[in-house]
């Protein structure tokens, strides 16, 4: 099997090392090259551009935002030169209704796309135990099932339409969020009668919120350590606002993500952009005078 | 040592069962007493009135509110006729200003008094298995160490403030009503996109929410089972309120419990006060026209 | 018409002076007796104490705020020494529990309650040009009427349930509150493109929000001019909690509320509490940066 | 002075005729040509098709929004034909990117660009009393002068930058619809406690806030008239994601903005889409169960 993969930042170079390593012929594309370089060496080859990456049987994308999905997949007529029968394999965090553009434009070309946004960050990528979301027609996904198990630790089947898997991925993101945001007004609230917010999420992420989320967030808040940022927190207002236009679309009124847009934004504006999205806990502090 | 224990609801009763079957002798208050039967039965002794309870070593007490509280300890006279030396372990859900108020009653009084209250529901109290945040003179709780090892799992140590253990424990119940309210807008927006909540809360109560609180109310969501309560909403409203409360007197905002509480009225107004809280979920269903 | 007036702050002050210049004898009391010297000089009398002030036909009360209402009404035993048939008008702002309250203690003793809030600050106040929101039996507002247009320019008739001048007055004030908060925003949306805040709110304030508070409002949010303040942003957020406590009572969430209540107290956070309340709209500034 | 017209909405049509009546030669383009008959009726011309109304001295454009403006003025190619010199008046309420971007396109072709939109419905566009907000280059103002003088009562100058105008127009539509909420959330509340919103809204609309927002809108919400819209809630909810996304470029957290998504977005999930946006303060109603 001829595998393209498009978008090789630090979630797209640990998956498509994985592959490689897999033993499979993995065509590289970035638009920055240098990140090929490591994959070269463990086997992967090069392909000169998009389109030279679509010349396989299965593609699979891995790029930034909409906007260089956009620019990399259609602007560039990458996906025009796919021959039918082609699975392409969306496997970045994309706005619904891209997926749902990007869902027609295959049907009409006679391909088979599978959304399959994953969760876990980088170190997750590299060790081949993503958590992945994956919809779209059942014979694709089954013939693409060895490559998603290895880079994956389990595949959550979501159906044969794409979009459900980008809403699932954009609802759970939406719930990390929200859960740095409550751990940020509840250390705040606690700073507020001496508790030192260590103290308080040790004892939540021990009992009640014993899960990862909360426990490695609560420690990054706990030591206000926001650099370097394993998720910058731009990506993270970028993400609360793919929830708010999901909803949108759908008349799902998300009061919590408003509430999120708003603060991350003031982290924006306080300059805490770059740093990792566990920073928004810093607002409530700040609002409060005690940061 | 001589306990008095006031107020035998759900919890109250579970706790106490668990002192009694540790041996030790308690003379039990509860406004209905009807309450007291099955207490009687494993060997619990009845005190005449409030005054009668605080006849002892030390006095528990997990009184429903401030309101109740204010009653049976100030307005009945019971914490002046205690003797000096008495210890006073306060475990139910308090405001921060009655907290205050009752510390410095007891040390005028020369009385120990220690907030410790509890997570876990009925089913966890009458395991002996809660989580007891303690705050407030450490020679006090050292005393009372074996009683609360009868009653909880663990003893979390907030040191000698007991206003410490108060803002503990409301945090904590934020947080709770938080992650109520991140699953119900998340599955209002995966429902949007023809996703089965259940889905959405499986995978990510197996994955990055792998705790407590999100799988058990993630299950009560995803069958829209809210009766019977374990926890009914109008109780809820109280906690948020005293989040609220006590946020305001340090001027800490905390604008995910104000959407809460702004929720949870809804909620009321719709007729769902008496259910579990968890029908707070219900909310951004409705508001969505997927109710 | 022998008159009792209890409370002489900037409000009370203005308007028993115009009671007294029309011709009335007024038993003036005050928590700290200074207040009373001008309308001393006016031909006011002294009453020794709230029981005799209540020595009169009509009582008007415009005290502080609950506490003190609580205090001088009722803890100083003066409404339970009042002969049958005074009636009372109470017309500072209280909260709608306790109005409640005082028009089921009235009912009891056989005495009129009228609630008779006002919109219009010091200076309205001393020009005898309130509005006058009153609610309360018929033949006791018909019988003071004199008096309301002694101190207002007009009186709104609410019908004979004191409640409803509490909720209007309440409502009042929050729309107020509200005003101010989106003139903050805007201005500082029109900020972030380089628009002054002044030229934006004279635009407003000229055409389609051509009305006083505003006008009056945006002079001081354009010039920054929070001080003195003629109305603190404390009791703004006072205020902005009766509001909240009155929906909170009738189950009527208040999102605009929250939201306001979350930002005076973060403005009270950064040091502006004794700010007139129009530097609420600092605190969109601040947040983006532009402060 | 030849001039080039493209739009004839409600808003279009109204500011054409005025310009036709004031003796100028208007060459009229729409989407749907049977917008056109009554204005030829009244002398104006129509053109073929975008690029010929751009064959002109001065064009105004009065597209419906962003799509709409994109499509008929750039994807048409009516832009790139334009000759340098030529003045555009872009009257319509568009997003700061697209403004920017349009100002972008003007100046790399020499061409001049007024953002000039508008307060005033179709009424006061019939009647030639628009408030015009303008922007742009000094001279190009002057030499339209006479034109915004037929179609508006006062023109408010706010520099030579096109952002500036369509900043303070989208912060004036943000200010209305929060005003609407504010009387929506009143509303709920005095309903609570049994007053009429009439009622509440004819002594604040008569008084404090004796603007045309709230007498205009107070009357629609007090009457629940929501019908036949004259703004209808949809382009409310655009108009406030307008504020949103201004904000969000310039790192401006709005909270309100957000609330009023929110609920926007929840009265269309109810239904009230296509009726006028005053019936944003339904949303209340329901919440409260007083709907």
């Amino acid at each position: 099997m001829k595998i393209g993969f498009l978008g090789l930042g630090g979630m797209g170079a640990g998956m498509a090392a994985n592959l490689i390593r897999g033993g499979h012929q993995v065509h590289l594309w970035n638009r920055s090259p240098a990140a090929l370089e490591p994959l070269l060496a463990l086997g992967g080859l090069a392909a000169a551009d998009p389109v030279a990456a679509f010349d396989a049987d299965v593609v699979i994308s891995m790029l930034a935002d909409d906007t260089a999905t956009r620019a990399v997949l259609l602007d560039s007529g990458a996906l025009d030169s796919a021959r039918p029968g082609l699975i392409h394999l969306s496997m970045a965090t994309l706005s619904v209704a891209l997926i749902g553009e990007l869902a027609e434009r295959h049907r009409q070309r006679d391909l088979a796309f599978i959304a399959a946004p994953v969760f876990g960050r980088t170190d997750v990528a590299e060790a081949g135990k993503l958590n992945i979301l994956a919809a779209g027609p059942a014979e694709a996904i089954a013939e693409v099932q060895p490559l998603l198990d290895l880079m994956g630790q389990k595949t959550w089947p979501l159906g044969d339409e794409p979009l459900s898997a980008a809403a699932v991925k954009i609802a759970g993101n939406f719930m990390i969020a929200s859960a740095i945001e409550a751990m940020g007004e509840a250390s705040a609230l606690a700073k507020g009668f001496g508790v030192e917010p260590a103290q308080l999420l040790e004892i939540m992420g021990s009992t009640l919120f014993n899960a990862p989320v909360y426990r490695n967030y609560g420690a990054l808040i706990a030591e206000q350590r926001y650099e370097p940022a394993a998720f910058r927190l731009v990506l993270g207002l970028k993400d609360v606002g793919l929830a708010l236009a999901a909803g949108q679309s759908r008349h799902v009124p998300l009061p919590f993500a408003s509430v999120l847009r708003d603060n991350l934004l003031e982290a924006v504006a306080q300059g805490d952009g770059e740093r990792d999205w566990a920073a928004l806990a810093q607002v409530a502090m700040r609002r409060s005078g005690q940061a």
